[in-house]
């Protein structure tokens, strides 16, 4: 068999298998996740143990340390995949929710109803905890998953999936409404994404590179951001107080996520008051300053930032600092340069906040909140499988909400047109 | 210029123009709305000249009756234009709108706000009333739109934009709002269709060919369907004179439109009691029955449906008729072979009523109401500027809210996360 027919008989199974989780019981599902994380912590020690093999094979690979990091399972890491189930069964279930009913002057009662997208394809790096909660997330959602991690994990990740086919067979659900890629030629990745009949939607989980060419070569919609260069603006009505406390925690608190600020913008009216102590604080955390002139003026430890900085996510002890005239060039400089991930103002200013919640053009926008705040868990939804920073569909972080579609009903009692 | 660079500057002026429109006030958008009808009305004489050239030509060229009338605007058709701006104007604004507002554990309040796309693409046929129409629905969704109508109606097209550019400029709002494309080379879709970072979303309004191409050949998002293949399913449980009404005006009171019902499934257990008095109905409209074995054995007057009968659209005094084992068979027949535009069901059986509205995957689901009610005004949205049978962003009937997207929004007090 070619590697595009097994993988059209993955995406066959799938869709049989999607109308079957599509109408199975919130009941059904839950125990089926329960079901899961019971054989995994059944199986951990043969769990370990595959991941052990894939982690020598790596070794030998050369692959480097922060890839072996995540690439490995240890006993913690068996009980987290588990107890991460087990939170997914807690969630409620967001499929037949029926909303926003309202009577027409026909007599029909017209609403929505929330049902799941049909089949999801997952695309990751070799991290073996996707798989378990990729495969929560799409089941609870009711949809069938297709799952296709990195070549380094495919033992760890068959060994994963043994567990979720025992607990979808324990729940009388289909195995095949989650299936893991058992092949690790590349082609597989470039048949998922381009079989419309079968598979409705891709979540690449990775690298810029990884989610830029699934992007290009996909023939179905992809859930996906690419970069979070993440900005807070210190407005001239900004509160001192909490324009540091918010610096700090959106540039320090964690370095290399998506939703770290990665370039400050302060109000000119108070750059002389506010920007020399912000500054001093992000020094003293050992954070690079690279600056307009005027911010070199104000802060002598700054570098000077080129226009290429102003769209650089670091992901690095490095932020961008403009001193801009005020809200309207915040505003201007962030639609410009921003990835439309993630921006913060601190005012104190009704207007200027709720001005820059309507124009900055990003899939999350806060008024006197850390960027770090745009997150799955943080927004309660539960869990997330990615951020979006397109504007169809899913925008933001993506829950299990994310991963279904809403249909039109109509009730009705024997209504016809006029 | 090439007609590549003429798309790109209509593209980077749209691109530019939606920032102020989705800043703009609802007052503003409305007053460009009122002003458009006014100078339609003004215009009046000037839009019937200007279409008559249109039609002289569309003559000498042999475009066929229904063509031509399609593009024909009398004196009628411009006051239904000026009317339709008006009720768009009179139409709630959807955007900005704050939804779901929830306070966290951690302080913060996390809540959803409604905000245009950006810049919409219309490509259409000849018909002159599309482009008031799209134009006033795209302004006030707070998108810029760039539109793209059938050659033959050029003229027509440029007279009608004449009075939009008048209504944009009353109000204050840039020109480059709504373009219509000037040139009829077809290099001009193609080109509309793959520019990403001036187009955010394509509306095709046409034939399936059209639409087809369009979808094959876009690289940005399209709202669109293709067929409109429905179906009644007549369920064991079902209200006799409720079937009857529904059939017939599901099948008979438009035959040309997409929510017209195409098929008809009946339950084995009814099929002798109730298929006769609906097949009768159905000849003595005219209506030729192409049914299964079954179906022609009740049914002298049938002939014998194929398999492809069953996939097909007929836009005509047509049905195709199956006798279904009941709802397991009803949903899987249609899941199988409907276009996911529009299907209803006829039961007093309140868990079939259940099931097919949650198991029945396409973008309306009815329940005892004819499917000729999946139209955006019957379903209160005011205006409608196309169907979607996709699962992605809009589905089923799209309005004003089809044209927009929500955002995540935070509101802080200083809140960082721990």
């Amino acid at each position: 068999m070619t590697v595009e027919d097994y993988m059209l008989s993955l995406g066959q199974a799938a869709r049989t298998a999607s109308r079957l989780t599509a109408a199975a019981s919130t009941d059904a599902k839950n125990r089926a996740l329960l079901a899961m994380a019971a054989a995994i912590r059944a199986d951990r020690e043969e769990l370990i143990a595959a991941n052990l093999r894939d982690v020598d094979q790596a070794r030998a690979d050369g692959l480097d340390a922060a890839m072996i990091d995540r690439l490995t399972l240890n006993a913690k890491g068996v009980e987290s995949m588990a107890q991460g189930l087990e939170q997914v069964a807690a969630l409620p279930d967001p499929v037949g929710e029926i909303t926003d009913l309202k009577r027409r002057p026909s007599g029909i009662q017209v609403g929505k109803m929330r049902v799941p997208i049909g089949v999801v394809g997952i695309i990751y790096e070799a991290r073996p905890n996707v798989t378990a909660d990729a495969a929560a997330l799409c089941l609870k959602s009711g949809n069938a998953a297709i799952l296709r991690g990195g070549k380094e994990a495919l033992q760890s990740n068959q060994a994963i999936a043994t567990c979720v086919r025992a607990g979808l067979r324990a729940a009388g659900l289909p195995e095949s409404a989650v299936q893991v890629v058992e092949t690790t030629d590349r082609a597989a990745v470039g048949q998922l994404v381009t079989m419309p009949e079968f598979v409705d939607v891709i979540v690449p989980r990775g690298g810029k590179g990884l989610i830029e060419r699934i992007s290009k070569e996909a023939r179905v919609p992809v859930i996906k951001h690419l970069d979070g260069n993440c900005h807070v603006y210190v407005d001239a009505d900004a509160d001192m107080l909490k324009a540091l406390r918010i610096v700090e925690n959106a540039k320090t608190q964690r370095l290399g996520t998506c939703n770290t600020a990665e370039s400050l913008l302060v109000a000119r009216a108070v750059a002389h008051t506010q920007l020399p102590a912000i500054a001093a604080m992000l020094l003293d955390k050992g954070i690079e300053i690279r600056g307009c002139a005027e911010t070199c003026e104000l802060v002598p430890q700054a570098k000077k930032a080129t226009e290429e900085d102003y769209f650089t996510e670091y992901l690095a002890a490095i932020i961008s600092v403009k001193i801009v005239a005020g809200l309207d060039e915040a505003i201007a400089h962030i639609n410009k340069y921003s990835s439309s991930h993630t921006e913060a103002i601190v005012t104190e200013n009704y207007t200027n906040a709720m001005r820059f919640l309507r124009e900055v053009d990003s899939s999350s926008v806060m008024v006197n909140a850390s960027t770090r705040f745009a997150d799955g868990f943080e927004y309660g939804l539960g869990a997330e499988i990615g951020i979006s920073t397109d504007k169809f569909h899913a925008r933001g972080p993506v829950g299990l909400e994310g991963l279904t579609s809403q249909k039109w009903i109509v009730l009705g009692n024997g209504e016809v047109r006029k």
